[in-house]
């Protein structure tokens, strides 16, 4: 299968996601979200679930995938519709269609007494749709089970981010050198992302912000109608997705004259995420990392002007545990990726953001992303 | 504001949805379904609610988009977080941050009794937020309340999804023209992607379906990695998104020598979707024009390598109601726009869909699309 984990690295998945199971005396568990799915069974389809019990393993979907799951996935039992047609030509569901009508039915068949679900991602009309058809099967919330294992990423799933990484930056270099005055945002993102898959990306990881002038200083204002022209400070937030994991970079800077006050704060943010990084090893809590970054920046007087967290995880999500916050708790980890992003932004006249993906490792940490931070540019 | 209704449409939908809440006694409803936000208020942006009584509205989101918010919704109260430090440091929420929390506050501050929310859509997790924060409101669910507002699309709502429409069928062309032997099906669907967009569409409307051979039998394979050769069949399935509104066609061509059995099933194809679209008019139920296409493809011989539904409505989702199946209840009526699409599969062999976009008109209906059907193909 394309872009799937090894067949070992699925199996211990497996098992260190059922042996939490067992230490929390969950006989067996429905897993729907998505990148859930894909976490524990290497499954990208959509509208699919697993239900996993202590010896069995079931992948639930429609007769869409139910080739691409059979070939992919031996290992696993794929449970899709049966249905037969009556005397007077009306269908009749041996096994149903709807995805939750499936789960409830094969709860029934397993004679599951108590079934874990992802409780707070479903939704209220899949939950009692399956609290309908799962009648005698107690359900149970799961909730961020599945958060701890995916926290610490595996050789392989580093490699991803990487791959991710090394599209995105080759993709910038070469947008950047075919920019030139009157390429509008809109249009520089759209290119981009195009660049980015044909380059071997699933995707772009999330829709990216290109950001002129002085719309800089919006934290997620999105890529719109303003041109580049020669004067330009420019901030860019984009990112790649392969295999399903997601990387994410920004980087800001000048197409023409540099004016002081948005040079100095640019070293300030250069400093700060510098100085956030270099903090990052195991035994280190996130919120010693994010107040590293956050006392440069109000060392230099712009404490109000960083409004935002210093960073968060990467992965399957490209948001997600932990976050760089004052408020997290906790400590890294080895195995943890996380983006280390401190900005300063002044409306009106622009903002700075500088963003890289960090691997910790046992003795410290390792900057994955290679793209220059420089503010000097030489390809315009 | 790009891309928004008319302020006189957005005030006959909004006084359409409190004449319905009127009607069901309800007082006052959160909207949260990012569709729902957009057709209410013309407001794109996610992680966006409406709050909306018999004589105020409010539109809840956070920071990143209050200052787009303040200028394309003028007539709307704006309510974003508000964010204040005690003495040692620590934040206080005046207004929460969290959407639910926001709307919880919102509702307690409007001393809200009852607040009619779009349950079934809505996530357990937030759900429980708002339980929490909303505590002395009770919560009626508001299920598919606006589906019967959505069914009816103005004539500003049917230029979208024409624009939309005009953008696919000259890309379509475009990408063509410029199709070569040895170009991937992905390869394909990511330049007639960036096509689209680079031509004014908000987005491709949906994944494109771009199948080569034998592959074009799955009524859902992905693009994939086989490559276009002089004898192939090519089933595309693609859309383009305009202001928020879809549009969906699908064609069917040869690129070299048609084998005689693929011609004569594409001709039933033709004749099938012919045989459904003439019969659209208000006054007539979903079932029978979906009975009239399978008809023809029955009595061709081909009645069980026909098996999905003829079709969907089209507006802000991609699929929405109704659905032009023998299960549908209803009847058509003049302002729908439904897809009409009927396929025949035959694995291994090779699949035949052909979709085309209609709106029901007071005197029967108008094809939106119109692109040809044709097997004959000039430009390669």
């Amino acid at each position: 299968m394309r872009d799937t984990p090894p067949v070992a690295e699925l199996s211990s998945r497996l098992a260190g996601f059922r042996e939490e199971l067992k230490q929390r005396k969950l006989p067996a568990a429905l897993v729907t979200n998505e990148r859930n799915v894909r976490y524990l069974s290497g499954f990208p389809g959509s509208e699919s679930a697993l239900l996993i019990t202590r010896d069995k393993k079931f992948l639930l979907t429609d007769f869409r995938y139910m080739e691409e799951a059979r070939r992919d996935l031996p290992a696993w039992s794929v449970v899709v519709e049966r249905v037969a047609r009556t005397r007077d030509g009306k269908e009749k569901e041996l096994i149903p269609r709807a995805l939750m009508d499936k789960a409830g039915y094969l709860a029934q068949k397993l004679r599951l007494r108590t079934l874990a679900v992802e409780a707070e991602d479903m939704r209220v009309v899949d939950m009692r749709a399956l609290r309908k058809a799962a009648r005698n099967t107690r359900l149970k919330p799961l909730d961020k089970l599945l958060c701890g294992l995916r926290l610490f990423k595996s050789a392989w799933e580093v490699q991803q981010i990487e791959k991710a990484l090394r599209i995105q930056e080759r993709c910038f270099l070469e947008l950047f050198a075919s920019l030139e005055e009157g390429t509008t945002e809109r249009g520089a993102a759209v290119k981009l992302r195009y660049m980015m898959v044909r380059a071997g990306a699933d995707d772009q990881a999330f829709e990216p912000l290109f950001q002129v002038g002085s719309h800089s200083s919006q934290p997620h204002g999105r890529a719109g109608s303003r041109v580049l022209d020669g004067d330009a400070i420019v901030l860019v937030d984009w990112g790649a997705k392969k295999a399903g994991y997601h990387s994410d970079l920004t980087r800001t800077f000048f197409l023409g004259t540099i004016p002081e006050r948005l040079r100095k704060i640019h070293d300030v943010v250069v400093d700060a995420q510098g100085g956030a990084i270099n903090r990052i090893a195991p035994g280190v809590s996130f919120a010693e990392v994010d107040g590293a970054a956050r006392e440069v920046i109000r060392k230099a007087g712009y404490g109000k002007a960083f409004g935002h967290s210093t960073g968060h995880g990467l992965g399957l999500d490209v948001h997600e545990p932990p976050a760089l916050s004052a408020r997290e708790k906790g400590e890294f980890d080895a195995g943890m990726v996380v983006t280390v992003e401190p900005g300063v932004y002044f409306p009106g006249l622009g903002g700075v953001r500088i963003e890289d993906d960090v691997l910790v490792t046992p003795g410290g940490h390792r900057v994955l992303s290679r793209l220059q931070r420089s503010l000097r540019w030489n390809g315009l």
